[in-house]
C-alpha cells in the first residue's frame, strides 16, 4: 500500500510526502546524496539503484550529533562549489535526524537556497524530523542555534530501512508516534494501543496518521507562534532530564517519554487528565520499552533547569499537557508549589 | 516631507520602507547595530541618538566586499551568542551593501530567524540593496554563493547619511536609478532628465520612486523567476567587464552604466530602441559622471566571459534590453554573430 500526504505550507512551497514508497526516480540534474558512512554501509546501494541522476554525488559526513556543526556544512559546501553545482541542483538527505537537518541547513543557504529531499532511515526521523522545515546546526553555545525555516520538495518514507535500526531507538521513534495521538487523536490512541508496530501495516498506518497530524499542526503555525508548541508536550521535562544526564543516558525519545509521564503526572494534579488515562498512556509507552521513570534527587534544581531551555521566553515557563486523552491545554507559568509538588512526586519525597 | 512605501511579500511578511525620517525609537529588547568603523565614525552618533533599547550593543566588521565572509559572519554570530540574544532580539544593518547583506544573513540563521531593521547609508544600498530581500555573503568561489532570501522587518532611508558619501559612490546609486526607469517608467525616466538629484526633494522622490518600482517588482517574483530578472538590465555586460577589469577600476554602479549603454546599443540593433533615446539615457548617466564607454580588446573573449556568470543557466545568455524607454524585452540566446558585431562596434574596429 502507498500513501501519499500533501503538505501546505504557508510560503507557497507545498511538497508531498510518500509513504512506504521508493520507486526509481531519475533526475535531469545534480545531485548529491548526503549521508554518514553508517547508513550508507546499510542502504546506500538501495538509494543507488533506486536514485540516477544526470549526474550524481555521494557526499559523506562524520555520524552524530557532535558532527551537525559548522565544520560539516563547511565539508557540504566545498564539495558542491568543488563539483559546480548550481541554482538548479538537488541535495538528496539520507539519513537520521542529523543528516536531515544538516542537509536542509545547506538546501537553504546554497546560492540563497536549492531543492532537497529528505529520505530519512530512522523512524524518529521518519516521524518527526522530516516534516516541518526545522534545519539546523548546533554550535559552542547549543543545539540548533543556527539554522533556518526551509521545506524539503518531497519526503520519501521508506520502513525498510528500519530493519536495522536497534530497538531503543525504534522505541525512541514511537514516543513521538505516542506523543501525537495523546495531544490531538483519541482514535489514533485507541489504535495505537491494539496495535504492534513491529507489524510492517501498523507501522506504515501510524507513521502516516502521525506525520498527517505534524504536517497539519506545522502548516498552521510554522514558526512556532501558536498550535506548533503543542509539539513540545513532554519535551520541557525532558530538556532537563537530557542536561542533567549530560545527553548521554537516554536517547531523545527516551528522555520526551519520561517527560510525558511528568506531564502527565501534573495534568492529573491540575484536573486536566484522569488517573486512569495517565496510566493508559504509560502503558503504552512500556510496551516499546520506553523509560516512564526517573528519580529527581533535587526538585529546586529540577525546577531552575526549566529557565534555561531557549524556548523559554521572558521567563515564563510555557507546559504543554494533555486535556483527557485526544486534547491539550497550554499551562503557562502555573504556580511554582504546584510544580515543586509534582517533581518532588518524582524525587521519592512525596 | 515622509513617504512610506509598503512593502508585501509572498511569504506573508510585509514591510514598510520609510524615506527621509529617522524619528526617535526605544526597543524594548536586545539590540544589535551592525556597521564598520568608516560608517560608525561618520554616523554612530546619530544613529545612537535615535535609537534606544533594552540593551544595546554595537558589533563592527571591516570594511568593505572583501570582509563579507564566513568569517565575519562568525564573529557577528560570536558576539550575539556571547550577550546572550534569542529569538526576540533585532539586528539592524547600518552601512552599505555590504553590511546589509550580511546583517541580514546572519538574522535568518540566527536560531532560525530574527528580525533585522536595514538602515541603508549608500545611495546603492538604499535604491537597491535595502530592498529584495537578497542577502549573502562571497566565499573562494565567488561573490553571494551562500546566502538567504529574508526579508527586513523595515527600512530607513535616511538621505542625510549621503551627504558624506563621496561623488562617485552617488554616481553609482544613480546608475541604478536610472536602470529602473529606462525599463519600468518613461515618466519617471522624464523626471530625472529635468531633475536633480543634489536637491534634496528631487534625490528623495527619485528614491522613493525607484524603491516602489523595485518593491513591486519584487513582490511579484522573489526567487527570480520572472520579471525581477529585468533589474539585471546592464548586468549581462557590467559582470564581464568587472571581471576583465578584477573588480577594482569601477564601482559596480559605473560598470552597469557601461553595461547600460551597451545594452542600448545591443536594443538598438535588434530594432528595440531608438538611437535618439540611447543617447538620452547616455546623457542622463554622464550628467553624473558615470563612464559610457569602455573599450572592449577582446570581443571573443568578452563574449566568451557572459558565459562565465552564474545567472546563465545551461548556456543561455539573457539579455535585458529596454523596449524603448519605460519597457523592456528578454532577448534569450540571440544570434552569436549579431552579437560579436555589438561588441566590436566597442572595440574600435567597427
Amino acid at each position: 500500500m502507498q500513501r501519499e500526504i500533501h503538505f501546505e505550507n504557508q510560503k507557497n512551497r507545498d511538497y508531498t510526502i510518500y509513504i512506504d514508497e521508493l520507486a526509481p526516480m531519475h533526475f535531469d540534474r545534480k545531485v548529491a546524496i548526503i549521508t554518514n558512512p553508517k547508513v550508507s554501509g546499510l542502504h546506500l546501494a538501495t538509494i543507488l539503484e533506486k536514485i540516477t541522476a544526470r549526474e550524481r554525488y555521494i557526499i559523506t559526513v562524520a555520524d552524530g550529533e557532535n558532527y551537525k556543526n559548522q565544520q560539516s556544512v563547511d565539508w557540504i559546501l566545498e564539495n558542491l562549489f568543488n563539483h559546480r553545482f548550481d541554482r538548479g541542483s538537488l541535495l538528496i538527505a539520507f539519513g537520521g535526524g542529523v543528516i536531515g537537518d544538516m542537509t536542509g541547513y545547506v538546501a537553504s543557504i546554497f546560492q540563497r537556497g536549492i531543492d532537497f529531499i529528505q529520505i530519512p532511515t530512522t523512524l524518529l526521523s521518519q516521524v518527526d524530523a522530516s516534516v516541518g522545515g526545522k534545519t539546523g546546526i548546533n554550535n559552542s553555545y547549543g543545539k540548533n542555534l543556527i539554522g533556518a525555516f526551509y521545506q524539503p520538495v518531497a519526503v520519501y518514507i521508506e520502513t525498510a530501512f528500519l530493519r536495522t535500526l536497534p530497538e531503543r531507538e525504534f522505541g525512541a521513534g514511537v514516543a513521538e508516534i505516542v506523543k501525537m495521538a495523546v495531544t490531538f487523536d483519541a482514535e489514533f490512541f485507541q489504535f495505537l494501543e491494539k496495535a504492534d508496530l513491529h507489524r510492517k501495516e501498523d507501522l506504515s498506518l501510524a507513521i502516516a496518521k502521525s506525520v498527517e497530524t505534524k504536517a497539519k499542526v506545522v502548516s498552521e503555525d510554522e514558526k512556532e507562534k501558536g498550535v506548533r508548541a503543542v509539539l513540545n508536550y513532554g519535551h520541557t521535562f525532558a530538556h532537563v532530564i537530557e542536561n542533567i544526564t549530560g545527553y548521554s543516558r537516554y536517547l531523545h525519545g527516551e528522555a520526551v517519554a519520561i517527560g510525558m509521564v511528568m506531564a502527565n503526572a501534573l495534568a492529573v494534579r491540575l484536573g486536566l487528565l484522569e488517573e486512569k488515562d495517565a496510566l493508559r498512556i504509560k502503558a503504552l509507552l512500556e510496551k516499546y520499552g520506553l523509560p516512564v521513570s526517573f528519580t529527581i534527587n533535587d526538585p529546586e534544581a529540577f525546577y531552575e533547569g526549566f529557565f534555561l531551555d531557549k524556548k523559554t521566553e521572558n521567563s515564563a515557563i510555557k507546559f504543554i499537557l494533555p486535556k483527557g486523552i485526544g486534547g491539550y491545554e497550554i499551562v503557562t507559568s502555573p504556580d511554582r508549589s504546584t510544580v515543586i509538588a509534582l517533581l518532588k512526586e518524582f524525587s521519592g519525597e512525596a
